[in-house]
Parts: C-alpha cells; structure tokens; sequence
C-alpha cells in the first residue's frame, strides 16, 4: 500500500507524506480536519489540506511561539490563545508556575475534541485548571477586552480561510488595546521564500508595525511548513525582544526545551539580509 | 503539460518540483548530471538525483559556506575549494581581493563543462585568474599538501557516492596537514532533522573533531535541501568562529549579500538543543 499525503507549498513545489493510515477525516462548521499516521512524522492534523502539526516537529512550532516571549516578559500572569485548539501552546505556557490563567479562544471545537482524541501529546493540558477555552471567533471576543493579558499569542491558520481576520489591521489594534500596558503580542508569521507567503508575511508585518511600538521578526526551521523557514512576530508596547531578554532569569526556571534555549532566543531575531529587505520595504511605507 | 522531479528526502518523504523543460541528461564517469528549467526555482542542477543547486536559493549555500571561514581568518590568500564544481563557492570567494589563488578540485570536468554552458549565475568565476582547476579526485590531491591553505571549503556532494572519501577521517587529517598553521576547513555538513541524515552529520562531526582543536558547527535555511535546516562544519587550528569573528573588519570590505550578514554570523552558530545534544553525543564518545 502506497498511500501519500500531498500539500502544494506553492502551485509548482510538491510535499508528500507517506501515510500509514487516515485516523481521522470531518468537514465542520469552519474546516475540513483530517488525522493521519505516519512513519517518518507520527500523526499530524491536516486543516483544509494544510499540515497544522505532525508529532514530530511541533516541539519547534510552539517552543518558539512561547518561550521566546514568555523569556522577555518579567512577570507574565494572565495570557491569551487566539485559535491554539491543538493544545501545543496551552502545553508550553502552562509549564510556567507564574502563569495564572490561560484563556484559550477557538473559533472550532471540533479541533479540540479530535486532539484530544487524537494527539495526546498536544492536546494534554485541557484539565489544567488554569486554561480556560472560549470556543468562539478570536476577532469577535478581543474586541471586548481592554488592558487584560500579559501576552497574546496569535496560533492561527493562514492567512486565507477561517483564520483571515486574524491577519488585519482591526484585529492587531484590539489585541493592542487587550493587553496591558506592558504586554506583547506574538504571531505566526509565515515564510519569507516564496512569493506568495512573502507577500502574505509583509502584509501582516505592516499592520502590526503600525499598530505597535517595538515589532520585530523571529525565525524557526520548521521542516514540515513551506520552505521550512518560519517567522514569527513579536510586537510590544514596552519589552524590547532581545535587549529586554534576561537570559539568566530564564535559565533559572529549569525549563527543559527540545529547540528553544537562550542563545538562540537572541539568534532567532538575526535575520538574513533578504528577510531584512523585505521587512524593510514594509517599514518604509508605513 | 504536468512535469515533475522529486526527490525522496527519506523513504518516506517526498519533494517535488514542477519542471518546464529539460535541458540536459548526461551520464558521465562518475554520475548522472540533469539540467531542468522550473517556475519556481529556475534552472537546477540534479545529481544522481539530488538537487545539487537551484538559481533562486542557492546564495544561501554559497555565502554561507564562504563568508562565514572568509570573516573568521584575518588574511586568507590562499583558498582550496574541493568539489564545488558549479562555480559557486569560487564565485563567492573571489570577490575578496585579498584572494591570491583558489584551487578547484573537481573529480568530474563535465560538472563545469555543464555549469558553464547551463548555469552562468554560478559558473561566472572560471575567467578568473586566481582560480585554477584540477579534474583530480580530490581525497588524491589533497594527501601531498603540505601547509598551503589558509582555507579550505569542502563543497562536496552527499556522503555516498562520489562524495563518499570526503567524509572520512583519512581526508579530514589530510585537510589538517595542507593547512597552514592557523587554516580553517569549512564542509557542508547535511541535515540535523531527519534520523539518516543526522546519523551521516553526527559521523562527519565526530571525525572532524577528532582531527582539529576547534569544531563547530552553524547553520543555515536551505528550502531546496531536506528538511531545509542544514548545517555547516567549521574546523579550525587558531581561530574560533564567534571569539575571534570581527564583524567591523568584514563590513568594512563593503561586500553586498543577501543571506549572510555579521548578525547572523554569530547567530548560526547557535544550535537548538537537539542539534546540541546530537553533537555532545559525538563529542563524549570522542
């Protein structure tokens, strides 16, 4: 049996995974979601055709979406998940003591119940008592919240389908207005490589420069995205990303990390001079 | 018209790039050398059915295994490139003009021959009158050197094939040997990610640690190789890559780039830790 699971990284670059066996296939209210098992990634959850996460290398994925600002912040108390249903990032954030309470909003239920099915090993810390999930759209429920989270970490889709709003103008400036007046917001932030997600990438960069102070780029090798080079966004009202970075205190807390450590939370913002180029082109507009 | 190459990145890992036209097929001495025209990445090179190169990414290979030894060694005149067939790294290299001589030692002629005719991006250097070729297997050439080399760059195919010699501990001593007293040896070093790669890179790592008093490794966001996350070794006598990198001396030579820059110098040798953790394997059993 020769079954392979395909995902077009661009109209004319193909990657395939072999798949042992489909685990899981719906069609929900907001996405198609399928589960498959693999030899070389473990499962991994397909959203509308797109690899969301395999076993294999989400560590890299969501170590680096919460570590990094998790490390800049001194005191991060109350913090919130847009989208995140997959459970990965709750896991992370809720390793921190300090955290109090983690507000989780997805806007798919079904995502959560099929990775709580699924993929344990994401989806392990919704009996935390500190979690609290909001299935519900992420643009509709920021619009109420004013100078409530420490930090806000945007675990959206992609820029098309039901994760667009999350990606505009009106979305960045209510997550400014949610966090507190120290707070940080950080996003996925697509693939500088290939045109289209460049595109996509300076797009976002653009609003959330115009909609915050400090806003900085990040990067990850995450094999199973397009092109396997990934960025994140860091903005913040008050914490520089590297400067604001006490590498001691983070240490300190003896988190044990697969990908993330303190030298490369420096080294994640030394972005190549292409990746440079293009944010640049976005600054100056601004 | 629906034409497309794939490479398995593991038996279980396929990518696939969509390909306009063949230009050249040519089984040679030592392996098969394919030419394709494609959308996405422009002309490629192919070898025995691996990307070898691709116009649109591989600045990121050759500034990377160039200007990262380059900014290290305070005075490098005379330069070994093994392998490197394409013109690339040669290409990369004489922009210094503190330069004197590059040596190119290419076991197949035909590579060049090909790349000159096909790949005029890269093979743009052979003009030169600093670059001398030798059609020689370069695990042969290299055992009568004797400290000659400020530098040299081990740009080799994988480690099977004709490849194969340049991942032994007989040629890295060698390397050693035809280096001057403070010479530095560069290679590509494959792919952390997926086991039988790493299993090839953690081998290398161990043999070239045993052979020189400084090992490091660095590196970089290649999308057109497996996994897009490779790495670089670097081996030194005298100079460590990070302690003794002065980043004002190489931006004052005023060479344009468009992946590498002094940032990322320092920051590509900054490993996550299970890339760390498979080389204190090597290094504990060394």
């Amino acid at each position: 049996m020769d079954l392979w699971f395909s995902e077009l990284h661009t109209p004319y670059v193909k990657f395939s995974i072999q798949i042992d066996k489909q685990l899981h296939s719906e069609q929900t209210e907001f996405q198609r979601i399928d589960i498959f098992e693999s030899k070389e990634f473990g499962r991994m959850m397909v959203l509308d055709g797109y690899v969301m996460l395999t076993e294999k290398d989400e560590f890299i994925y969501h170590e680096m979406i919460v570590h990094v600002p998790m490390a800049v912040h001194p005191n991060p108390k109350r913090v919130l998940i847009i989208g995140g249903g997959d459970g990965g990032t709750a896991r992370e954030l809720l390793r921190y003591k300090n955290v109090e309470s983690v507000d989780l909003v997805e806007i798919d239920e079904r995502v959560v119940d099929i990775s709580r099915k699924y993929l344990p090993q994401t989806a392990c810390s919704f009996d935390d008592e500190r979690l609290h999930c909001y299935f519900e759209d992420g643009l509709k429920f920021i619009r109420h919240c004013n100078n409530e989270y420490d930090l806000i970490i945007v675990d959206s889709t992609d820029p098309f389908g039901p994760g667009e709003g999350l990606f505009t103008k009106e979305f960045y400036g209510n997550c400014y207005k949610a966090l507190k007046e120290d707070g940080i917001m950080v996003n996925q932030h697509e693939s500088p490589f290939y045109d289209e997600d460049a595109f996509a990438m300076q797009r976002a960069h653009q609003r959330i420069v115009k909609s915050f102070p400090i806003s900085r780029v990040y990067q990850a090798h995450i094999p199973t995205y397009p092109s396997g080079h990934w960025l994140f966004g860091f903005a913040s009202k008050k914490y520089h990303p590297v400067l604001d970075f006490d590498a001691k205190r983070w240490n300190a807390l003896g988190l044990k990390t697969r990908y993330y450590n303190a030298n490369l939370h420096n080294a994640s913002f030394a972005l190549p001079n292409y990746v440079e180029e293009l944010m640049e082109d976005v600054e100056e507009k601004h």
